[in-house]
Order: structure tokens, then sequence, then C-alpha cells
């Protein structure tokens, strides 16, 4: 079925062959294992009394029998406890975990149960609307809970060997390959939320059954070909809709049906499933070598990164719709900026690093990371942000100014769709995907995330053992342990916040500038390695002034602070109220200081500005002749992801400069 | 009933005694009288082609029994009608006009047969729910419309001497002053939509009968009072909702029902409900000398004055309620400013005019006409803007961002929702009444307009005859003709705009600095007036640079041009696209321009700046090495009224400064 000569694409790396020990990171992921994982089971099974329940385990046992009841919760309730499932099997991936793997074995016992003698399996229409399966795919998340639950399958048959699970998932990948196709008796359908495509790419892979990889480009294929099937779909269920509100009419762009994938160009729609699309098609594109596809993802990657994309790695500037707006319409306080939009662009990013090594798709992923993703949940562990503003008034907020309904000033506990806080489990809990890739004999090291790892490099098993105190410092030492010695190339990301990069290689130095060492991004080290070779990179990590491209309105005038990966912001707490008055001269000197307090071991920034307020103002609301005063103020920054632990108050991550 | 010492109050001037010849205003007025009279007319009656169907003349017919059919439009359609007989009233008013006339006589004898039996009179309930009346006060508008009526009864009573609708909406009040009040077999209740508490008032005073303005008082009374009757109706009606997607959830403070009206301090709420509960309640506590009423009516000034105004005296900051949204919150993209809130206000403002002749209501009312009432309109007469806003880029419009989505670039042809047009008629055509109050024997001349006024002071009758350019030039000339020698006081407002007057008095030079001369904002010029005495006050008109509060964060860092009463605003037709790249530096000169053109012969200011602008940008969409690069540019700024009248573009009234 597929072109013969497809785009080479690395491996995965198992989790249990990077082990991740980082002073940054092992807190999260420590924190995902021993409160976030253990938090959210409490929570999937409406056991934390504080957050709304969620219903998503008893849906799975009234589905199996075990339990009388009705349906609780959302259309999607299901994919809540997949992505817990999914996350559970990667800490299991890492670390043997007897405890827990008996909580997920009894689990898949009861989703086991739960599934119909056809395969199928939805909590949502097999106990609510049992005659009504496959009518609504525009709306009701079938297809993508079913793609969730795949992903858990695939996750814990990789970490713990057990087929039970892997087994459910095919076959309700087997019943949906059934159901759906462009055959006289199939269903020419897709979902009207992108998942099922990356799910089943992975299905393929564990299972080696190229049946799913081309369901997979089915549902790519399909996607916005005329007559448009949800169109199609809205007429014959009458019109109806089963979100109150959404009335009678499909707007096709939100669910990137309005067009052919591989026509597409620019990011439109409800920004998570544009992401889970593109991770999908990368996928496929690199699987099949499907040309065409891989160039929509480049564009459409470039649309995003180039146009679209907030500072912190956020997209989706607008609410309604959860939603990409139009190219450089980025507003700092009315923005969406989903946790899970993040996350689906690293996921997406990932794909195309596995295809083409290009630092650019690695920056945009580390940007994501250490900014809207792990600002996306406390430092408790227990309450999360689903909305990731860049400009915060709480006073604006709860209802004062409704166009910041969306906006919560401080992490919330639980949410009634509650997709972020399992996505945030899942993604930190397989951390160690995202580090290294390899190709041919190229072992590229996308992140800086201290640890070991153990890869298959051209044949040759090398151990790389990181040592950083990244993102606090950009010293990078690497320890080369290559079984014996052996020519190969170790690729390090040169990050494009980095002005100056001075590095040795076995105690001497290495020119970084010299004629061919820096390739896409990477600086390239081909040599002949020996074991314990150790490569040390110094990645300058002066505090910087970032400047938005001009066309951004939100951002004219406007300076942010960016040091290393993160940026960083002013809150309320360290500066007082009224941020829009501090105005950031060109000329202050910014200084970067280690400190240790509330928000853990931080880097903050200091500077000297001035406050354009309202003291001694004379004027009325409007004056041709009162000036506001002037004083001077003493700035302090913190790291984005760090904000809105100290209670509520403004912040702010753009700020006027002059 | 009331008490004794109540508020003086100025009386209303009569429109045929106030005739307007004035360069600016009388093209507006014939326009009214030419154009959107006629055209309203065709549009009520569905014979605009290209415009949505009105309904409302053809409701009256179904309900009058002289046509069959169904009722058609919103709930409150008939005031659409109402607003538009008052509006032919004035006109009548002021001049004869035989052939409207006999339009709005034919007009009248429908609704007469449309009015019930026992004096009630709404078509939407007597068509479609007749056994539903007064089960929906919140929601429905059933007393908005009968004020809308009774103010047009009492508008071509005073026009024409004709007795006929003042004796149907007489019935109609007095029928409605049956089922409303405390008494055990009433209802306690008020309308959802204020406006009969104003018109009851002008009902007291074209009949002097009493009971009506006890009506109104109770009205304003009732409001915010605990049980608080929507919740109550709510509860009686089970829950239901008149408009879908309301739900079962009151927004009290919407309806401004939240608090007893003499306990609210700040203007929440929808804009225009809050204007016509404000101009009721002054009306109200000047007639009844109720200081706790009145002084409501002064804190409420003073916060939407002071807080929760635009520089173009627009009100309303948010979409969501067409509503009022917190203190400095006056976002100028997102913004609301409904054509009818600024036509609210003037409202609010002459009443507090004629208790208190204060120049800074006249100053606010002058600001809101110059600027959203005069530019709510386009120079045709035939397209209207609803809402106002100070920056619009048209890209981000009509879907693109969906925060904009209640945003039109250029004015619309009538809207289902027609309440802006007859609004704006009806405030041109009564324009005569906002010019001069009289006070005792002190004539005050709040609005420079040229024409004849014949006014009676102390019991003296004066001609006053104003010849200006205004608002291009400050310079005003007034030919005082007492009907024989007399001592009394003409009082000049002194615009807060204007930052110096010169003033002579029958050829002599006045010092306008003089100890005592300056009162409240008024220039007082008490002496003994002779028959063609000539005063000339010289209004010194520089193009001027406002600033807001520094609280308030939309217009941080920028500034708003001001010439006279006039706003300007940069419009792309005269200075290209992404007019945020345009910096205005505080030294540039501001140079004003008499010119002729599609707009009108207006004067345009002009000035260089800088355009910080993309071209030759070498970075990406952030970047911590680029710099924009700057351009000269030269500005042209035309008054905010004329925008929008050469195709869509974007525009901005702030603009940055350095």
């Amino acid at each position: 079925m597929f072109q013969t000569e497809h785009t080479p694409r690395s491996e995965r790396v198992a989790l249990h062959r990077v082990r991740i020990r980082d002073d940054f990171w092992s807190y999260y992921i420590g924190l995902v294992k021993d409160v976030v994982v253990p938090y959210q089971w409490e929570a999937l099974n409406d056991r934390v009394e504080t957050a709304e329940p969620s219903g998503a385990v008893r849906n799975f046992r009234i589905a199996a029998g075990l339990e009388q009841g009705d349906f609780y919760g959302l259309v999607f309730q299901d994919s809540d406890l997949a992505k817990w499932l999914e996350a559970v099997a990667y800490l299991l991936e890492a670390d043997a975990n007897p405890q827990l793997e008996e909580i997920a074995d009894g689990l898949i016992d009861v989703i086991a149960l739960a599934q119909g003698e056809d395969g199928y399996l939805n909590t949502y229409f097999t106990l609510k609307e049992p005659d009504k399966r496959w009518t609504n795919l525009t709306e009701c998340h079938e297809l993508y809970c079913a793609g969730h639950m795949i992903e858990a399958g695939v996750a814990y048959y990789r970490a713990t060997g057990k087929r039970k699970l892997l087994d459910v998932v095919s076959q309700l990948a087997d019943y949906i390959d059934g159901v759906f196709g462009t055959k006289p008796d199939q269903l020419p359908g897709y979902d009207g939320h992108q998942e099922i495509e990356l799910a089943l790419v992975k299905l393929y892979e564990a299972t080696g059954e190229e049946r799913y990889l081309r369901l997979s480009r089915y549902f790519l294929d399909q996607r916005g070909q005329q007559p448009n099937f949800f169109q199609e779909e809205l007429r014959r269920r009458g019109g109806k809709s089963h979100w109150p509100g959404n009335g009678d009419r499909i707007d096709l762009a939100y669910h990137q049906a309005h067009l052919p994938v591989r026509e597409q160009e620019t990011a439109v729609g409800h920004a998570v499933r544009l992401m889970y699309m593109l991770a999908g098609m990368a996928d496929v594109a690199a699987l099949t070598g499907d040309g065409a596809m891989l160039e929509a993802c480049r564009k459409l990657w470039d649309n995003i990164a180039g146009k679209q994309m907030y500072i912190t790695g956020g997209v989706g500037s607008m609410p309604q719709g959860e939603a990409f707006s139009f190219d450089y319409d980025l507003p700092n306080d009315t923005v969406y900026a989903e946790t899970c939009a993040s996350i689906g662009l690293i996921f997406f990013a990932q794909r195309m690093l596995r295809i083409s090594p290009e630092s650019k798709y690695a920056d945009v992923m580390e940007r994501a990371l250490y900014n809207t993703v792990v600002g996306g949940m406390a430092r408790d562990g227990k309450h999360f942000f689903y909305v990731n503003p860049l400009e915060v008034d709480p006073k604006a907020c709860g209802g004062a100014n409704h166009k910041f309904d969306h906006i919560k000033p401080v992490r919330q506990e639980w949410f009634g769709c509650a997709c972020c806080p399992p996505n945030v489990a899942r993604l930190l809990a397989s951390l160690g995907e995202y580090i290294y890739t390899v190709q041919d004999d190229t072992v590229y090291a996308h992140l800086y995330i201290g640890g070991e790892a153990e890869l298959n490099v051209g044949g040759r098993a090398v151990k790389l053992v990181q040592t950083t105190e990244y993102p606090w410092d950009g010293t990078v030492r690497m320890e080369v342990q290559p079984e014996e010695d052996g020519r190969f190339t170790l690729a390090l990301r040169l990050p494009e916040w980095c002005p100056k990069a001075a590095l040795t290689v076995a105690g001497e130095a290495v020119a970084v500038e010299d004629e061919g060492r820096i390739q896409d991004g990477y600086i390239r080290l081909e040599r002949q390695w020996r074991p314990g070779d150790v490569v040390e990179l110094k990645l300058a990590m002066p505090v910087t002034r970032m400047h938005s491209h001009p066309l951004v309105r939100a951002n004219a005038g406007k300076v942010a602070l960016q040091r290393g990966p993160l940026v960083y912001c002013l809150e309320q707490a360290d500066n007082g109220e009224h941020l829009h008055e501090l105005v950031l001269p060109q000329a202050s000197e910014l200084s970067a200081e280690r400190e240790d307090g509330p928000l853990g071991r931080i880097v903050t920034v200091r500077a000297k500005a001035v406050r354009v307020s309202e003291r001694g103002w004379s004027g009325g609301l409007y004056s041709p002749s009162a000036q506001p005063s002037e004083q001077p103020a003493a700035l302090k920054f913190i790291p984005y992801y760090a904000w809105a632990n100290r209670g509520e108050g403004e912040m702010t991550v753009w700020v006027r400069e002059r």
C-alpha cells in the first residue's frame, strides 16, 4: 500500500533506558508519581471531596456490570481514565511499582468487562445511548476516547508486557476498522476530535499489524473531503446537537475539516485537535513516505511557530472554540493557550524531530515544556491551569468583564472537563522519550536534562550520562560510554536562546564556530569515542530582552525577559498592583539571582524601572494637561511557570519598554 | 405626597422656539428629516429589500384587526415604531409637515385600534401570548414598550396639540397604575428594561396628573427591594426563559435590581437601562425633592464620567450584557459603547443640567453627542453603528477572533434589534432641547449650535441668535434680543477642552478670569442687556494631546488627539494598515487643516510620527536580537465621528506615544 521510499524515522527510546536524575525535573516526575497519579486516582473514583466528581471509574464499573447506576460526566469522560492509565504505564515502564501495577491491572479487568462482544468500548454510549453509536462523530468523541484507550493499551503493554489491554484495544480497533471506510457498507467518517490517528500508529508499531496504520491514514485522508461527512451526519440526525447551544451549524474549520489535510496551510480551529492531528500526520507521513502529508506538516508547523504561538509555547488565541485565531493575533489577556494544546505541540515537535532533527522543533518543544506545561501544574501537584494567560488582572476575572470568564487567576483543583491534569501527568511520566533521538549513527540531544540513557547508535550500545543544573545554569556535562571505542556522532542542540557556546571534548576545546560544525542547529561531534570521554558544553545563559515580530499588535512597544528556556513574568506579589504602569528602560541592567523560597530554588531577575502612576494625578478620566507622575521602581521577575503560587494577584509577561 | 421643598428645575424649551441653523448640525437634522425618518418608515413597513424585515407596523395592523397574520420580530418590536413616531413628533414640533403628519395620524389610528378595552397595548403579547401579560417583566420589555409609546404620545401632543395618542397612552398608564403597586391585589414589580420611569414623568408634565409621577417613583422605589421581584417571578414561571440561552439564573446587576436605587454607587449592568433609569431618577428627584435619590444620581454620574466612560462619550465596556464592567476597565477593541447608551447618557446629562447647571454635565453631553452619537450614523443617513469601538482591525472581525464578533467595521443598514437608528433620529430631531436651559433669570448656553432661540428668562422674552462654525472653530457670536432693556444673566459654558477664552460684550472686552466670573464652569454675564447687544466668545481650540487616568490599562503609554469637542482617530485609508506600529513623539507638531472631501468639510490634523515596522525584521516571531526598524510616518487624523465612511479599514483613537 505504501510508497517504498519513505522518510527514515528514529525509533522510540524505551523509558527504562532513559533514567532522569535532574534537580529540576526529578521533582516534577516525583510529584507525578507520588502525588498526581495517586490524587487523580482518587479524583477518578470521586473520592476528592473538594473537587467536582468525575464518575470515570464508576462509569466503567457500571458498563462492566459490576455496579448499578447511570453514566455520569461528559461524553468523553472515558478519556480521563485512559490518560491516567497511560501515565501509570509510563511510570511502570521506568520503575517497577507492584502496588500501582495491581491497581492498574484491576482497572484493566474492569475495562475488559465493559467492552462489548463486537469490540465496542465506550461507557457513554453503552450506558446512555446504546442505539446511537457512530451517529454523532462530530461532537461525541467516540473515536477520540478509543484513541486514548489505544494509547493506554500500547503503553501498558510496552511497560509490563501484559497483553490484556492491548488485546482489548486491538479488538476495538478491528471493530472500528470494519465500521469505517469508503466501501458501500461503511461509514465514510472520522472523529470530531482527532486523536485516534496517532493512537493507531502506536498500535501498528506495537503489533506490527499494518491495517492499523492503514486505518489511521484513512481517517486523515478522509478528513475534509467533499461531500463533508459532518454536514451529512448533521442532516441525518435532523440538525440535532449533543451540546446545548451548538445549534445546527457546524464550523468545519473548528474541526480542521474545512479542507483535505494535505491542503491546510494555516492553523485554524480547536488547538488540541490540530496538534493531535499533526502528530498523527507526521507519523503517517514518515511511515508511509507521504511527501505531500509531510509538506503539510512543515507548512503548518511554520505557521504555528512563526505566527501563532505565544512566547510561552502556548497556542490557541481565543476561548471561543479553544482555538487558533489568525496570524499575529496573540492577545495576552483573553488568550486560551490550553495546557493540553502545548502538550500536543510537544507531541508534534517530537514526531518532527524523529523525522528530521532540526533544532527549530526542539526549541519550541523546550519552550512549551518549560513554560506552559510545567506552569500548568502547581508545585503541590494538585492544582492545574487549563488556560494559561500571559497577563492577568484578578479584578477583571470572575465576571467583572466577561471576556475573562475563562481565565482563572489561580490553579484549580480538578475540572468538570478534566483533560489537562492527566495529560500533564502522562507527558511528565514519559519525559524520557523527548530527550534524545538516534538517526543512523548520530545521537541527537534535544533537551538538557540530567540522567542516564542507554541508546542504540547504529547498532552500537552507547550510554550517555548527562549532568546539568539546567534550566538555571547552561553548563551541561555529558559522559559518553560506548561499549567499546567507535566512530559515531553526538549532536548537541544549540538552543536558539543561546548567544554563545563553548565546548570541550575529553578536555580539549572544540571551536563551535568551525565550518560545518553546526548543522540544523546541532553542534555535531563526529569522532572516535572512547568510554569515559566527557563533553562539556557551556551555554551562555544571559537574561535576554525578547521582542515580538512587529505585527503582533498585543506586544507593540513591549519587552519580555527570557533566560535560557525560561520566560519570565512580573507578579503583583513582588511588584505591587497595576503592573501596566511599569516601564522597563532599554538601558536597565538585568541581574539574575539564585533564590530559595516558596517557589523552590529558582533564578529571579531584578531590574530598575519606572512606574508611571496615578500618584498625584490632577486630571479626571481624560486630561489635556495632567501628566502621570513617574517613580523609580525595583522590578523582580520570576519564571513564568512559577506564577500564581502565592495567591491571587496581577501577572504579566510583556512589559512596556522605552 | 411629596416634600414641599424641592429642587428647582428648568422648564423644557419647545422645539419651535429653538430653530437650529448651523453648518454642522443642519446637515444631520436635514438628514433625519429627509432621509432617516422616511427611510425608517420604509423599514418599519418592511419595504427595504436589503435590510432585515421589521414587522413593526404590520404587528400593529394585525393587532388592530386590519390585517391577518402573525407577530413578527423581537418581543420589544413595538418600541421601534414608538421611537420613530416620537422623532416625527419632534420634527413636527419644529416645522409643519402636513404630509408627514398625515402618515403619523394614520399610524396613530392603527395604534388606537390595537389597544385593548382595558387600556393594554403591546402587540407581542396581544398576538402571541395573550394570557401571559405581566408574567415575565424581567425579560419581555412590556413596560419598556409602554414607556416608549408614552414618550411618543406626549411628544405628538406637544407638537400638534392632538390628544388621540396622548389619550391612548394615558389609558395605558392608568391601566398599568392599577396593575402595579404594593397593595395585595397588585403586582409588586417593575420592568427588566427601565424606560417607563422617565416616560411617566413626561406624561405627568403633559397632563398634570400627579398619579403618573407617583407611579414613576413607585417603579424606582420598588426596584432592587427584597424579596427580589425578578427572582420571585422566575420561580412563578417555573424557571422558564423567553430568550434561549438565558437559562434559569437572573443577573440582578444586569437589570440594576441588585440594590435599591438609592443605594447604588457604581455603574453596573446593561448600560442603556442604567442611563434611562438615571434620567428617570433625576426627574423624579427634582420633582419630588428627593435628596437621597438626587445624591444617588450624582454618585453614579461621577462614577460613570470619572471611571467608566470612553473618551468618545461611549459607555458599556463589554458586549456580554451590553454592559458596564468595572472602574477604569475601558478596552478600546472589545468595547460595546452602544449608540443608544450614549444617547441615554445625554438624556441623563440634560436632566442633571435642568437641576443644577454645572458644566461637567454639559461637557459629557457634548462629548457623547459629537463623537459617539453623530458617529453612530453614516453621512448617508441609512447606515448605523450599534457598537462604537475605538480601535478596529477588520481582519479580526467576522469570526477571525470571536471576541470581536459584535464589532462591525462598517455601519450596517438596519438591525434585527433596531433600537439605535430611531434613537439617533429622535435625539437629533429634538436637539433644540439640549442647547439652553433657563433658571430664574439666568439663561445657560450649554451647547454652541447656530440658530435662534426664543426664551422666557424670568418672565422676560429674550431672543438669542447664535452664529458659529463650531465644532471647527471656537468663535461663537451671540446676539441678545430681550423684548426690552433688562437685567438678567447670560451664562456661557466654558468647555473643559478650552485652555483660553476671550470675550467681548457689545464691543467691549470682558476679562473671563475676573473674580467670580466663572461659576460651575459657566462664564456669567450679568448686566443690563439691550436689544442687539452682541456677545463674542472666542474659545481657543488647539489640537490637544489627551491622556487617560493612569489606571486605564488599555491606554497606558498612549495618547489621543482632541480638538474642541471632537476626538480624533487614525484610519487605514489615510495611514496605511498596522496602525499599532505608529508612534507619535511628544514633540511632534500637530497642525489642523480645513479640508473638503468625501467626509464633508472637516478639520483634519497632521503630525510627523514614526512607524516601528516589520520592514527588514530579521527575527522570527520572538527574537532576542532583531529590532523593529523605524521609518518616518506622516500621520493624518480625522474626527472620530467620520470614521468608516470610506470602506473597511483599521481605525484607532489611542496612539502610542513617546
